[in-house]
């Protein structure tokens, strides 16, 4: 296993569905074409952005092979397997190797709780060894799993006992606890930010990465925020992260993934809207969040929602 | 569809496996034979206690057919089916229906959160279309799913609207609200009772039939429960309700399902450990388990855990 | 202390207010006998029904002493003395004890949350001492205090530790735990049960007393639950409680208590409405309320709320 | 009403109680000049670190009256007089005005939980009435409360119904809805930052202060967070912010605040310990945890916790 950390914008992407909700797989060269103009540095597939666990594990198999053909090593491919059936979690990460992803990550079960670090330790061990070569990044968002374990504690028991860690994907709010675990034994572990409306803040912590869902649609907004933070320009950085949060703002007024899709199909994107219990944006719905999103100067037809001129 | 109400006691079957963890399906005949001679009057697989959410898809199916095949229609057998995956649930209830099942039943995603009545119903109904020619009962757990919609509001849309709606497996405490459901419209739901320590007052407030975990160790201890407050025994139904409290509580103090397997194993009957994330009672806490059962004089060994004399 | 156990049915008092949100004290005596005519065998002043932790503390002292000089010992008055600070909760026992209020009563704070049984041990011992003469009953209300403890082994703890104390009012939903209190130690403690809705499912596990809101306005209704389920007629006593629970159910439709005090205000009783965060009910709303009950056949000017013919 | 928004390190000060659990008045005068000694610009008085919830109202006035003296205007005085009830809490904030606090804090309930924006404005409408000419924030701080409203819809409806409302104290860790906040209306709202392990990222989102009870032993670390990121040095401001999360996490080994009390009296601080339900440090423990803040080179006997060298 060689390990390269992720750096930049990673796009926790969508599944494109058709309007019978089955898979619209052709639709998916395109949607990898979208992200690496816009300057994606990574793809996070069948997350909770992706619907994975929406998904049917054939599904999920088929969706992995279409993005890893479809990026084509030009940039990190990482799988989501995690599944309420550790075992098959396990059985997805070893589809995962085989078809060539570069990365897995995995959440814990969210039926059963976890409630111990000794358990998630072997949980995720499990899950982990069925791709051996390939980094694991555990994928930490309580907020989903009901499962809200220490995870500094975590990295510290996990770290000697499951041979291909090699970080967390971080969905909390907790940025104390996010440096925490960048910091742990002189910065072993890769822990990327997950919580793209506050980018900035972790930045500032010692961020190196974000994976997101808002990344598919506004990347060159947060490369903006990026920049200017790396170049000490702060308020500028304030600035576009304001813009980041008016945008969720206008976006949370609705169903978020299902708006989020609707996002898409304006720029021509097929990606249809999510399977339930999730759901989809009604033709009067998706023209009200497009009248929203002119409101605060979003342009849904621009590439990263920028207009030219900025 | 013919529909006929559960009644009496359903045992919420454990999946048997072996020492790596793996299905065990020669031991569900004991396991049925087993249930049999205690009385139990249906089986209801693959729920919280079968471990359906830690199974693969392959695995819930070679469960399922097990059970239908080894109960030869002697008891009705429900299949629990629900998934993160609606569409898999649906799949797993068309699986159900084709090899001879009774009935089917399932929970709404745990992963993402049902929030209201309208999308529960639409997603009961894509699950239970899987499987038209079967009775189809809403297994409410909000401890495990997370989502605590009302459920005689529940009952009312989807009466209406998911054909083979028959009724609801109600894991909860809230009486009040069970009560409501099983008199709504003139009794035309059956809901069942799925809380086994609080099984004298679902009785008085009503309950026809419990599925529980309990009942595959000490049903008999469950059939004097019944058979006092059906004959207006009411303090002898309250000892009996007493012993099975009194018995929950012991076996709470380790993992639960870990440490009825276990007892199931003082019995005999191969069924092995959970998956994880619940593990295996160590060899000394079985022990220790053990010994805690015989001090409230819970015999292991004797099929119901009723010493004869009794 | 002199100890005799509470029996039938406890109303939770409403403490009145006028329209500028003071207390109205002399609404009290006539309170009073609205209860003791419906059968009320005990006052529960200050709990959550009576806003005692939105009253100052003065107003609590007040309160409590109007009830106990209106009720002059023909029944029973517990003064509820709860409060974020445990030593103004310990003031407000000893000044209950002076003014010759037969029982107190306290839930443990709810901004600072109690999270082990020993704490909850020490704190409560606290608030007891104010009061050494008179028999205590912790208020066991986790939905308002955020603090769940397992009442079992507080009994345990606090029964060597608290001289006076003496039971539980038990405000949960939890059966086979308010069933396993009760028989601790060979029925040692008082454990009064705290969920009107599920009266019935509490007698037959067997309660002897009942605290609640709704006797304030149903008592006649829940003195038939009793009398039924004590004769044997579980099917009478279910049908009573099926018209609690429509009672409640639609009453709930509304801010609760300030719903409760507007059907008061129906029947001429001066109870005004609640303090803030719970407001009052607007003249619609309470003119809505009324058609509500009207449809399910409570009539709210009768006291007790049963039509002459039943 | 004159406002001078808050700025720099607030200390959310102790409460000096004697062995016997009394109020230690005498204590405050050099806890002030500890304080500003460090360099804290502001004194948060009987929030959740001075365990205003804990305290008697009479201790409350008590308390707010030795710390308003003892600063003698040379930095700014908050009261908080959150209460649940919010007429108490209204008549503490008549009293703050009185004794010439300079401006009042206040949560909402926590025992009735608020849970819409419009009855969160009208409570705290309520409470801050009672001291219509002193600058007013609302203190939010869900964990405690339970009431997560929405803060920047709380901030739109409220600014123009509570004329003295200036701001919030923002105990979260939702960066995202701290800097919707700021920048609301152009920045009307002063929002002052109270997760003091979080600075660091408040600071790049746009803080301008910080309330917190770390800053009452570690005022020099912070102010080099703040020193080092105003001038760019965002490096060195992550290197302080992580050693104040090392102390943090060292602490939380504790129970927290009893910890930081005793590390006051390390100091010669004479602050006692907790009220209930918090309690106080074991000399063990006391022991215990000297030791664990020398293992990471906190000097405890310091002010500021710094040694002399850095």
């Amino acid at each position: 296993m060689t390990t390269t950390n992720l750096s930049g914008l990673v796009a926790a992407t969508y599944t494109p569905l058709n309007d019978e909700g089955d898979l619209n797989l052709r639709a998916i060269p395109s949607m990898v074409d979208h992200l690496l103009a816009q300057g994606i540095e990574g793809l996070y597939v069948c997350g909770s952005t992706g619907e994975g666990m929406s998904l049917t594990s054939d599904e999920r198999r088929a969706v992995a092979e279409a993005y890893v053909q479809a990026t084509a090593k030009r940039i990190p491919v990482i799988v989501q397997v995690g599944h309420n059936s550790v075992r098959e979690a396990s059985q997805l990460a070893k589809h995962a190797q085989a078809i060539g992803a570069d990365v897995i990550s995995a959440t814990c079960p969210s039926y059963f709780k976890v409630s111990d670090v000794a358990t998630l330790v072997q949980t995720m061990g499990e899950v982990a060894s069925g791709a051996p070569e390939l980094p694991f990044y555990y994928y930490h968002i309580p907020s989903l799993t009901g499962s809200a374990i220490d995870m500094g504690e975590f990295l510290l028991q996990a770290g000697d006992r499951i041979p291909n860690l090699v970080g967390l994907k971080y969905t909390d709010t907790k940025l104390f606890d996010f440096q925490h675990c960048l910091e742990l034994q002189d910065g072993r572990f890769d822990v990327v930010w997950g919580c793209d409306e506050m980018l900035l803040g972790a930045l500032a912590t010692g961020a190196r990465a974000g994976i997101g869902s808002t990344y598919n649609i506004a990347a060159p907004l947060y490369r903006r925020i990026i920049d200017a933070f790396a170049t000490s320009n702060v308020e500028e950085a304030r600035r576009w992260q304001s813009k980041s949060i008016e945008l969720i703002r206008t976006i949370g007024k609705f169903p978020f993934h299902p708006a989020m899709k609707a996002i898409l199909e304006m720029r021509g994107l097929k990606v249809g809207g999510c399977r339930l219990p999730q759901g989809r944006l009604s033709k009067a719905d998706a023209a009200s969040l497009r009248n929203e999103l002119e409101v605060i100067g979003f342009d849904v037809e621009q590439a990263g929602g920028l207009a030219p001129a900025e």
